[in-house]
């Protein structure tokens, strides 16, 4: 049986996760692709050696002789982050191995330094891991659907982030305590920035509209926001609206110019999306032929992850053992096909708002608000005016029809510049039923 | 640019459909595999000249014309049914062309001649379209969860059925008045047995069950029971226990023994499954690595098919260009790794139960009910009585803890021999919470 030699680099939870996989699924994987997939060498500066369990796999904590092997066929990059993850790949690289990495920070950011320099050197780079956990969202949108042209693209794509507001709607807790608690139960990471601000999400949403488009991005390409202002009084006006609070990634191909977009997001208790809970992702696709799409699972976690990357390996593999290498581009497109595209300035978005105004409880605050809402443009479908207190302010809740989201910046500029406005205005983009 | 070059037999609404895929993605396929694909030649009895946007398709009333073709790479066939397909797809195969078909029935009949005459003779043959409709299902369980041991396969696997419990679930209609309406509206075929029963459904779990285990099993194994005994009371009491009521495909993978089974199901509203509504399909895996996957789209239809269907298309073109055809193996484990398992016995599942007996009502009914039960080690969770009348049965509905199937059909056939009963009893499995 012919053996295909995995070197890992990065023996972290992600890391030690796939070594568990390959060993359980050793036998599996020989059935499936008549290959012997087996850990030759780990390279990790932290550890001096390996588990037991993995029997006879060589131990580095120096990157460089991992990849200057000559037995080693396929690199796995699992130490996330730029730099070294990104040397190590473009050395990988330049010495002709093929390459796996779960590295969405390193793809949406280098991703057109490696793609360019893996094609020159004829090697592979594998990166479903990136998205969606163990989701194979990248194997379905790069083949799958590709006869399609993608028209949207919807995402829960960070677990982290969907299990506190999901904690937030069922608990109504506020957003701190469950991001203490999560972080207690090692849900959440010390520095939850990139989770709860969007970002991680802005990664990922920039990968797959590099494939589903053919278009050359980077996350900072994309508008994001994060979840951080969201407040268990928004959870509750979003149920009384028939919603539910997610952070989604957006994404809409209008052909001349896409649009591309992180933000909490009011979803339609009956969209699927509104029902994908804890530490679930679901990416949703709609394509002009198939309609649309839902893919769903882990998009996290030790196992899960470690599926995504041997499934990656799996295909590499039989790419190596029938000569097939570049069989399928990697981005989806062919590298020459992959084109710069205008992405729609937020400012002519157009979509319904929610807004949580808060006011000082005077009379004619709400004739002032709307009065200036109406100036530019912006229709009220309803408005809401509760927990009127004793003293201090009251919340003004208002959901609106469409409305240009310049107009909407220049309202609640003006809104907030209001003396009887006692504490900026939240806003939340809500999407429509039938998007 | 190499041209890849396909035939197709069956030009009716999934053969239009592909024409239509192809042609409209030509230009993009181009750009995402380097390859042209052409459809070359059409093979139908009915047709007399191709619809003129299609341009210079070659058309044939003979099947046999096309498959001899030595211009043709790819034949697919969509015409259905067992004969002649099953004829066209093995003299397509004995004449080396690789071979694509949405043909459920066939498949889950005669795939092992089919697949076993394909090894013989090195080619390829795709059926993403056969389950699913356009969601990449058979792509994800090969590939993408290829390093998993599958534990369980839940789904909802046929549109019409889905379609039909839907507005019984949303309107309150009995199921025949919806049947009747969906036929005239051309949801539900003439002769509806295949979707309503189950047996549809039952072809596409024996499909999945073959690739998710490596093992040999037709639909003809497959325990099936339809809809068309579900009254809208149930759903109004299935709605009273939190539940929806789906007709779904269950496999669960215990080891020695497998099991498989299509019928109706009270599913949790929180499960994913219960969400899923209309003419959508979703097929829920649990993996040992990955856990749980869900995959969401259109099972049916003209594009969503012919998306499916193409992309099939494309996986062979490109195992053609690069001379890796039989680079991964159909039914996702090699042919000699696919051995016969034990299904487990019906009588030995164990579940909740939903029964529904029509008694007449007098005193002591409940009693005579409760103690045959007791008997059989049934234990009652909930009892409702309603709809007492003037004269007439009433329903008892009952919801079970955990009991054997074997002691429910005893207990059924006492219960329903009683003096007091007045028409069988229907009786609903439940999907536990956690499943």
């Amino acid at each position: 049986m012919k053996e295909i030699r995995v070197g890992l680099i990065g023996f972290g939870t992600v890391g030690s996760g796939l070594a568990e996989v390959l060993l359980a699924q050793q036998e599996r994987l020989e059935k499936r692709s008549g290959l012997r997939i087996r850990l030759a060498k780990v390279a990790d500066i932290n550890i001096s050696e390996m588990p037991p369990q993995f029997g006879d796999v060589a131990l580095t904590n120096d990157a460089a002789d991992l990849i200057g092997d000559p037995e080693i066929d396929i690199v796995v990059e699992l130490i996330g982050g730029i730099q070294p993850a990104k040397t190590f790949v473009m050395n990988a690289i330049a010495a002709g191995k093929h390459v796996v990495t779960a590295n969405k920070a390193l793809l949406s950011q280098e991703g057109r330094d490696i793609f360019a320099a893996a094609a020159r050197h004829g090697v592979e780079v594998g990166f479903e891991a990136s998205v969606g956990g163990g989701i194979p969202v990248i194997k379905a949108l790069r083949e799958g659907l590709v006869a399609n042209k993608i028209l949207s693209i919807m995402g829960i794509m960070n677990g982290t982030a969907n299990y506190i507001l999901t904690r937030m709607t069922d608990e109504g807790i506020p957003f701190d305590e469950v991001l203490r608690d999560a972080q207690q139960q090692g849900f959440a990471e010390a520095d939850p920035t990139y989770d709860v601000e969007g970002i991680d999400t802005a990664h990922k949403l920039a990968i797959l509209m590099t494939m589903a488009y053919g278009m050359n991005i980077t996350h900072n390409d994309i508008a994001t926001e994060g979840i951080s202002r969201i407040e268990p009084v928004d959870i509750e006006f979003a149920r009384e609206f028939g919603c539910r609070i997610k952070l989604l990634a957006i994404s809409r191909n209008h052909g001349d110019h896409v649009e591309a977009r992180v933000h909490a997001t009011m979803v339609p208790e009956r969209h699927l999306l509104a029902s994908i809970s804890g530490a679930f992702n679901a990416i949703h696709f709609t394509g002009d032929m198939v309609g649309n799409v839902l893919l769903y699972g882990l998009g996290a976690g030790k196992m899960p992850t470690g599926s995504a990357v041997a499934a990656d390996i799996v295909d590499i593999a039989r790419n190596i053992a029938t000569g097939s290498v570049g069989r399928v581009p990697p981005l989806s497109y062919l590298p020459e096909e992959i084109s710069d595209r205008k992405i729609t300035p937020m400012e002519e978005l157009s979509c319904p708002y929610y807004f949580r105004i808060s006011a000082v409880d005077k009379p004619g605050v709400l004739s002032a608000v709307s009065g200036i809402l109406s100036q530019h443009d912006i229709s009220i479908e309803s408005v809401i005016q509760k927990g009127r207190k004793q003293s201090g302010p009251v919340s003004i809740v208002m959901r609106t029809h469409t409305a240009l989201e310049s107009s909407v910046s220049k309202a609640l500029a003006e809104i907030d510049a209001l003396d009887v406005v006692a504490a900026p205005t939240v806003k939340i983009r809500i999407l429509e039923e039938d998007e």
